[in-house]
């Protein structure tokens, strides 16, 4: 499910597991998420076309194809530069946030076009007479839409924490031209240094901090490689 | 509108107002936005009332009415604890990841239950038969529906550019009991040290970089003050 590929590199116990292997699994899944979305999407046709319903009239049906065809999109995108050796670094650094984004912005597409889905079956199933009587499938249905949302919720609060962010590999230091020590090594020894230990804290306070922040958000929001 | 008050610090022209007034304008327009949304509840309630229909059976009706408890529920305690001026700093730090985060989700949900709400309304109004003839009405609405999608995916992506942060106020300086430099200052002497100009590209290999982008995007997602 496309929910679970968001949050795999969130997993503390997958931190562990090579960088390699967390991009499998993610694209594992979202292939096989894609191939459900498929074979759904044909049963919906051949549904319509077997009982004569008109096909791709309603907003859920517009906002469901536009989502699923930007997930084939991301999909194949996300392949072709993440996965394959091909694309060099800068490239990924600056597609990453874009991927990061569209995913999120897909899954949540994907929910409100499940939620405009049950909404339709109801009203096609019920009609408005007998959904205002809450019967006890619409109470349930219902639920099952208030559940939806619960879960995407939660999908995106651990999607959206710095602090679960998949640590970077130790060994995937990149070798400076220049001989200096990586950045991250002067950063501890700073962060460290005995009297000024919290003060992190007030790193709000200025725009040096602010821009250096938002290079390491922008650069390190996932590691590229 | 909510979606306005989300992004009202993210607009660069108001980056030269005080952080005060643009608390004031971001609070006045998310009150606006509520009592526009109370009084179309209760106008809800009111033709409801009146033509004899039943409240509360749609799933529609549940994830919105929830979306509007949450509102006020975040309006009252942003109030309480960014606006008026008794929240201390640290209460303050901790709570603004979460007033971020549960702003987008209402937002988002306000959006599904939109889009819910279209797709009730369209099948009440034409009914099944007709709606799946795509009348223009029909073509038109759902166009609505896309259009109000675009609309939340825009103020997305504007809310979530790290670069689009409002820059922290130049006299909000923070003294330090034991008389050191803030650590904005310091920041900036390792940033602009000449042979490792652009080291922060490669700020994401190590632990403690990642630790202490943590801390200050945790501590600096907003200023709190």
């Amino acid at each position: 499910h496309i929910g679970q590929t968001i949050i795999v590199y969130r997993l503390p116990w997958t931190w562990k597991c090579s960088k390699l292997l967390m991009k499998f699994i993610h694209a594992g899944l979202n292939t096989i998420a894609m191939i459900l979305a498929i074979v759904s999407m044909v049963a919906v046709f051949d549904y319509h076309n077997a009982r004569s319903i008109t096909n791709m009239y309603s907003l859920h049906s517009w906002i469901g194809l536009t989502a699923v065809i930007f997930y084939s999109l991301q999909l194949f995108l996300g392949f072709a530069i993440f996965l394959l050796p091909f694309a060099p670094v800068p490239l990924r650094a600056a597609l990453m946030p874009i991927h990061v984004y569209s995913g999120l912005l897909i899954f949540v597409t994907v929910i409100a076009t499940a939620l405009m889905g049950i909404t339709e079956k109801l009203l096609f199933a019920l009609n408005s007479t007998v959904y205002s009587t809450s019967p006890p499938e619409a109470i349930f249905v219902n639920c099952l839409g208030l559940l939806i949302v619960i879960f995407g919720a939660l999908i995106l609060w651990m999607a959206s924490r710095p602090h679960w962010k998949r640590p970077p590999e130790e060994n995937a230091k990149v070798q400076r031209p220049n001989g200096g020590a990586p950045e991250g090594m002067e950063a501890e020894s700073t962060m460290t240094d005995g009297s000024n230990a919290d003060k992190s804290d007030v790193g709000f306070n200025s725009e040096a901090a602010r821009k250096r922040n938002f290079k390491l958000d922008e650069a390190g929001q996932r590691s590229t490689m």
